[in-house]
């Protein structure tokens, strides 16, 4: 089975909901730990660097928590999967 | 259940109380380690890097007891969220 | 026995398939982890940088895995490798 | 209980008594470790820079010590505290 | 007896063999690391550098097995080595 | 009980005795490690850093030993001590 | 007793011996480590970084050893000692 360990995402929000709300919502889409950070802030959207860190990251359920909130991936910089032949798929 | 589990705010604080009492109600609305350094002093304000750090930080409370001392958070520019499953909400 | 235990590539991929899957497709070619790093985005290509460790890298494999999805190694940029006479080739 | 655990201070202090004596001073305060840097010395003063570290660091009295010994805080320039509800105040 | 534990040797080496062989020619020398950095590529040769670990490296089989792949060592950056009197010679 | 653990000394010395004399004699002032690194040499003097760290440094020893052989201390750079009230004095 | 524990000189040698039977000689004069970094290198001479680290460095033999290979010590960088009253001289 391949996991997804981490990702780090260029992420564009909206002001509403805030980077509390926004961090929460990614974390719930499976047992993950969002390191949220604010890069820039203009006058209707916030430039975010997101780390997403967790055992097996779901990443279309990180995409459509993502849409739902208005926001968009601007980029995916850094994608760290592990195989292990062990695990069952 | 998903915790807050660190916020680096940036924070507008009028000189009284001082940093010290400042930093002291932050840690109480929780069992919070709060590490506040000072970036900027002018004539009326000081401008506050705070970084909260705890199990699970109740930001409602942190936003009540910095409005109480007649401060304003300017941003949040990091936040840190962990979820869970096996905690009940 | 010489086992390769870590790679550094630099690689050229089209857009096609994305980033998730792409490095998921390395990972697979044995027990290894997969850490990439988008370097540049232009209107054909991405520019990656492909971290790959393991205790047995297949280098064959991942030149095999690279191609089949239209990429090409650029260069080989680090490698590390051990040998360990006790074990049999 | 909300305790402080780490102050970063600068000071100002006339050239008597010695950096050695002025640390002992303030350690004495409390089981505090102090860690003095001279940042800068002229005709009159020294600038430094102390480093106060404990379990559960006495404000007023690093407070009255300093004055007695006729220097003066010229800025709080980074505060940790604590809280841990279990601590009876 | 005295053991070389660490060499970092920058080489000249031509493209062929490819920079995977040439490692692994170099760590069955005895039981090494070898991490190979390409630092430079131009239209003849490869500028390598190659940091060598080991319990006990065999210096002379390591200028055998470089001058029989085709490649020359430019300079000796650094060496590393321990001399313990109680190994017998 | 107040004890000083660590100082940094900025120290003009003579070329006699040589810097391995000069870091032994500190040392034995109590059980001391030294770690002297030479800034400066001109035709007269060095101007060397001397850390010296122990349980506790007896600094009048030290000043003593310095004077003995002809130095001077130039400045008090660092200063570490602790109290513990629990050490008799 | 009082140990030199570690030295970083800074050493002019002729070409012959080379870096590695250099620090072989070097680390011989009792268990050290040395680690021999090449800064220059130029017609007649090189210029090396020398860093020798053992229990109790012998500073005589190291002089000697130097000296016999033709080489000699421009400074002395740095130098750590211990002082142990518990070590009988």
């Amino acid at each position: 089975m391949t996991h997804i360990k981490r990702l780090l995402l260029d992420i564009l929000k909206p002001h509403h909901p805030d980077v509390i709300d926004f961090s929460k919502a990614l974390a719930r889409t499976g047992n993950c730990q969002v390191r949220l950070t604010v890069a820039e802030i203009d006058a209707r959207t916030e430039t975010l660097q997101v780390e997403i860190k967790g055992d097996s990251i779901d990443y279309e359920q990180i995409q459509a928590a993502i849409a739902e909130m208005g926001a968009s991936i601007h980029s995916i910089d850094v994608v760290e999967v592990e195989h292990n032949a062990a695990d069952r798929d």
